[in-house]
């Protein structure tokens, strides 16, 4: 069983960039297998390759290594990291990228690199994807152990998610994401939508949280719980975000909320 | 030599859930070696996923698990298959995605996918690319005989393609395909045509059969058996689809058809 | 180790055509490693086709084979290559996607593909990426020389690149790509280049040679050596060729170029 080493990056995939960090891992550790899971985040959108890593991470084997380059700050002043959430290893740059990795995981432990010794030699400043990141990923791969790479830190970046508030008996999440099929998945976990909750969005009421989108009519909207455990709107074979008009961090109300008197 | 997952699907690579159904089926296999033919089929465009599927199965080594996650009625009714043509195994919703592997393989085995052993225990009813398929596809891998999970069924849904006619000495074919390259296919199969017949599409009339886009001058149309065994018109170094104007299911005729006296 | 096949072509991945090589290529060769470096290259562009190939291939560990499918010319005229570096295998059309290879390696060796027993028997003249090169590149996997395939040619097809020229103390060079992110990579080497030189760009100057982006405030300019060792021009966390409304092949000029007195 080979090692993987996945990668989430912005960087698509007409320039070539990404085969060189392929050929960097495969010429390091031969054996590894390497799974591509994006190279179209959108440029420079940190905030999108953490939800992409969220979507996917967990569901891979044990001592997966997950390699994220979405990188504006690149550069010899933006820390790169090793992070070990006690099951899986994420390499990459320090910006907030693996906010949702240290959400899941309260005591992850993060290694900052910086042995020139698990560098390429030709080191740029302007792509440490391939010369920092897939050096890292595949000798952590080949069982260099994290802490060789660098010393512990305990202060890493973290992205500032919106958190839903209640406000009387209104509790008030936010759009978080649009994914490609223009759902929207909100901020507001499972634990807090009834199944007759009013669920207000972009003007509309949505009455009731189904399990599929057949429960309701063609082009019609519904309210469900997603594939990552928030509650999300879609419409039955259709495109929420254009029905709707809706953007990321538009509000998205439910009117009832008792979760006690359930 | 490792058991192949192919994956044909709707989902693009954006939101990470791709990497979910990689990390599922690496999970419960971890010597299978998952290709990806297509991520990108447009969104819940049966036709298209189906058309993919054909220029592609074949090809692939006897055994292959072809996974195929264009899914746009997703949920507890619409039903769950795997496929088995004596060669490959294919598995997907039962919405017409496999139509293109019934019309070549008279007497496929389909059975419906009921056996909750064999799923996700989170599952939920808006992703079976992640909670169904994909564990079918990597226990089908492992070795699990699909009959172990679900019952034989006789009727699975089909697409209508649309067949050529003869009316009087014409064939009336239709376009059912326009390639990423703006090459029209048509669904008439290459015993149809003559080297001379005159080919009438969108109001040009093609007078000769060629082999080769290099036989015309660039920006110039041409006729040729295409690489799945069909007529199909292509404008050479150029894209047909706009010089053409051409639509979806536009018809093609061919003029002079008199297959038997040739 | 298994041996690596990487791939680079402008097929895009909706119609399934590359799923049919992948499956030619591991029918063939089950060991074989497939490592997709670009399906994405704009269509027909053997310029750019040649710039993937340039930013990635040397990356690999020895004898990977680079297969490279941007044909616009495919028939039975233009020749199909294997060509030989004393590194690396490359397999494609004689159309100049492997100028970048002769350029850095003055003693390749190029084999003119015309042995049959090493062709899809069902070939046609439109898909040579299936039919010819897929199953090339799986022969040579296998470790059939490339002397079988064909007789030793030594006029391979090559793109002139402009070169930069000097003109009294200007040295005149050009944008040979815009990246991805729009960064302008010239062709100007770095040893051209002095940490204070004066650089003009779509009229306006820049007067220094940066590191890395961060470097400037976000939105500004910014020259550094690019990750392949020319001059190139960016936007920190911006576009630069939106910013310029810079286009391919615009000059790029050095205004005091004096190397010896450095």
């Amino acid at each position: 069983m080979a090692k993987i080493i996945t990668l989430i990056t912005d960087f698509r995939t007409n320039d070539g960039y990404m085969g060189a960090v392929y050929g960097v891992i495969k010429s390091i550790a031969p054996d590894v297998e390497i799974m591509t899971i994006s190279h179209s985040i959108p440029p420079e959108d940190i905030r999108k390759g953490s939800r992409a890593l969220k979507n996917s991470y967990q569901f891979f084997p044990d001592g997966t290594i997950h390699l994220v380059v979405v990188d504006p700050t690149v550069g010899p002043h933006r820390r790169g990291l090793i992070v070990y959430d006690g099951e899986f290893y994420f390499v990459g740059p320090d910006n907030g990228v693996f906010t949702t990795v240290y959400n899941r995981t309260a005591d992850c432990q993060c290694f900052k690199i910086t042995n020139d010794k698990y560098r390429l030699s030709s080191q740029t400043e302007t792509f440490h994807g391939r010369d920092v990141f897939a050096p890292t990923a595949a000798y952590l791969a080949s069982g260099i152990p994290p802490e060789e790479f660098g010393l512990q830190i305990d202060d890493p970046v973290m992205l500032k998610d919106p958190e839903p508030e209640m406000i009387g008996t209104e509790l008030i999440g936010k759009i978080v994401d649009i994914d490609t099929f223009g759902n929207l998945v909100t901020n507001i976990p499972a634990i807090m939508v009834k199944q007759n909750s009013q669920i207000l969005v972009c003007g509309h009421i949505i009455k009731e949280l189904l399990k599929s989108y057949a429960e309701v009519p063609q082009k019609q909207p519904l309210a469900y719980i997603g594939s990552i455990g928030n509650l999300e709107i879609a419409i039955n074979q259709g495109n929420a975000a254009n029905f709707f008009g809706a953007l990321i961090f538009d509000e998205v109300k439910i009117l009832d909320v008792y979760p006690d008197s359930e």
